[in-house]
């Protein structure tokens, strides 16, 4: 008999911050950053606002801060608002392999904790990569059975994550941990049918929620399976359709799936990146604004038309599902992020009559994450740039000067541009802060 | 296109109490009875003494009451605890069609709410009613299938039942009580794996929390699918390989689950109530004492010997596996209450020496809720019984009386005699209470 769980749950309990090696370190570091910048950019959006109002009357102690908000809750309500506020863009993290968005849920129930009980940086950035890591190896391991049977993976695989997490900075046993993992499993929920609703985010809020209750359980002697991955009726039995257990067992501590993280340099759907990316490259190189470009001419995967195809989008939303709005800004504004796809932004006469002038041609050889980009001038020059791999995949990642760029893009209108700038350099600084709740409180405007 | 979520909402947001006829409200007090007994009864549990330990920190202002316990929690914790209470035993009501247990998801979240906003009594039994509906009907749509998969149906569908009857307190209209189903079903979780650990009762109370919190996010205008039952990513479909949607949307307001719920009248395993039913009665038609008897013969289910066959159980919770001691504690007690499954009754002289003269034989032409008890006292003389039905199957419901003793068993410790019989009184006087919130303080010891 494979004890799969148990196995999972020593190596948590056994790993050290001295045996991450220092880029894995580093990454964990953007993506706390990514996080952070994406939940305070989310946490005026309507969702979190209406989930406050449903569920503030019933929060205990003012434990832990909201990040981009002034309300203080208990820290299980702070996990599921800030991972709401996190996802809500859908501008997060992705572990492409599983298109799990890993922070979410992790990083939303253990900042909240270390807040509480000042823990330092080292132990929040080490419990950041176990939970990521308890997270994707689940998530791999049934993955894709389990997401196409309709499972939204972020919220099922994410409160593993979350206890896990929860449960190193706890200091639980084997034993207690693999009670935080088995109370974690038997909520895992959520489902894709909520796409397109406010429930999306409320997924990976939710799984960091119900995770960090579970490490509570867990510390305080309340017992669960100790299979609840492997057995028959566990987990990867009831929830997917195939499974691999390897995928959790093999190479622990060898290798870090939060060093496969990437992040999203765009607020919309990841294929039109590409176009974006080949866009912006243009208009830095040669100066462009938009009134000297005649035509605009794009060579893109297939999907992109399927899923973009949107010619004339009359509000925000819209805009994120349109390949022409898309280009235009990117020409006109050089970035595409939230602000770009605005409800103003697509009502914009500059930009409507530059989208009017962008054709696009579904090309089959051309990849997911490549693109052509033709530029006609008014003077009938030609501009051409081919985009091999967008930036933000895992062949050409977002440096660290871009996502830090992305995050005050979210960050600066809520916080302003003073303590935006402190609220990076703590996120770089993290393993050497005395008390990780500086990097909450540093996103309280 | 069927529009099974819908539907089902907008019966729940029209049904009014007049409509459910008196037998059917009159089950709803059984009900109600049965789970308060059951609650106060478990709210001494270690599972709940770590519960609280956990959890407690993070509660909100004091709105509602644990039954059978001083602490007040805000009003979603105290829908966990009251939910876990009332299931730890394994002695709360059962919809045998499903094996769901009722009302521990659903009246753990609506007394809770009642409570905090003095709500009147019919508005408590009218949720009642509509929520165990809710979710025995979903239950209907899936089992067995769902639970052959491994879901703990009474966590899985009782969420569905708690945001149902809690959206109708709440006053939700329409499209509001289609996000709180939403909502809910996003959480639909419990997994089978867990039984036999303190993550069995969690299930319910869980259910109970996340469904109330489902009917205050839709209330707010939280949005969720609109198809959570029937869509193709939605519960039905995701979360089971059959359904038949007719079993929500078919006669709606014409008949009512509840009226199907029955009660354990003893606090173990189902197959061995036929055997504990015969031998109470032969006890009380003879006078029997114990001393007296030289053998008792039983002639029982297959599966009795095979789930209960345990001779020599040494501790309490290894007598509700003893065919053996249950028989002997039926013939001293008359009962077969928690507390004749208590370390010191399987410990008991007396009823180890009975115990030692009892033979069951598997006999498979005897169905699973029948059985023949034959008693030879020492002068010889056999006492033959044969139970057709046992008491508590839905041929041979107990009798208000029934339950009632049952009550007290539970709740006499916990609230002394005088507070117990005044507690039964306001059950069956529910439907009359100007604030229902009486119910859950007349349970606090």
């Amino acid at each position: 008999m494979i004890e799969v769980t148990a196995k999972l749950a020593r190596y948590l309990v056994d790993a050290r911050y001295g045996d991450v090696p220092e880029p894995v370190r580093h990454q964990a570091r953007r993506s706390l950053l990514n996080w952070m910048g994406c939940a305070i950019g989310g946490a005026q959006h309507p969702t979190l606002d209406r989930a406050l109002a449903a569920l503030k009357p019933f929060s205990g102690p003012e434990q832990a801060s909201l990040l981009g908000r002034r309300e203080r809750l208990d820290i299980l309500h702070a996990a599921l608002m800030n991972g709401i506020a996190s996802h809500v863009f859908d501008f997060d993290d992705t572990h492409l392999k599983t298109i799990i968005h890993p922070a979410g849920p992790v990083a939303s129930a253990i900042l909240a904790l270390a807040e509480q009980r000042r823990l330092p940086g080292e132990a929040l950035m080490l419990a950041l990569v176990l939970g990521v890591e308890a997270e994707c190896r689940i998530g791999n391991a049934v993955y894709p059975a389990h997401y196409d049977i309709g499972w939204h993976i972020t919220g099922t695989a994410g409160v593993f994550g979350a206890a896990a997490a929860a449960g190193k900075m706890l200091g639980l046993d084997g034993q207690r941990m693999t009670w935080a993992l088995g109370v974690a499993g038997t909520q895992s929920s959520g489902l894709r049918e909520m796409f397109g609703t406010m429930c999306k985010s409320f997924h990976p809020g939710r799984a960091a929620q119900n995770g960090l209750a579970a490490a509570h359980l867990a510390a305080e002697g309340f017992t669960s399976s100790d299979r609840v991955l492997e057995a028959p009726r566990g987990f990867a039995h009831v929830m997917s359709t195939a499974r691999d257990f390897s995928e959790i067992t093999e190479g622990l501590g060898e290798s870090f799936e939060i060093a496969l993280n990437t992040y999203k340099p765009f607020a919309c759907g990841i294929v039109i990146h590409p176009t974006i990316d080949g866009c912006i490259q243009l208009r830095n190189e040669h100066g462009l604004k938009g009134a000297e470009i005649r035509r605009i001419d794009l060579q893109v995967h297939p999907l992109v038309l399927e899923l973009t195809g949107k010619r004339m989008p009359k509000v925000g939303l819209e805009g994120k599902f349109s390949v022409y709005h898309s280009a235009a800004v990117a020409i006109i504004h050089g970035r595409a992020g939230e602000q770009e796809y605005s409800d103003e932004a697509v009502r914009d006469p500059r930009i409507i009559a530059l989208r009017d002038r962008v054709e696009a041609v579904a090309e089959p050889r051309v990849r997911e994450d490549e693109a052509y980009v033709s530029v006609t001038l008014e003077d009938g020059r030609v501009l051409d740039k081919h985009v091999a791999h967008a930036i933000g995949s895992l062949e050409r990642p977002m440096t660290d000067a871009q996502l830090e760029e992305k995050f005050r893009g979210l960050a600066e209108d809520v916080l302003g541009p003073e303590r935006t700038r402190r609220a990076i350099q703590l996120c770089w600084d993290a393993d050497r802060l005395k008390d990780a709740g500086e990097l909450a409180r540093a996103a309280v405007p």
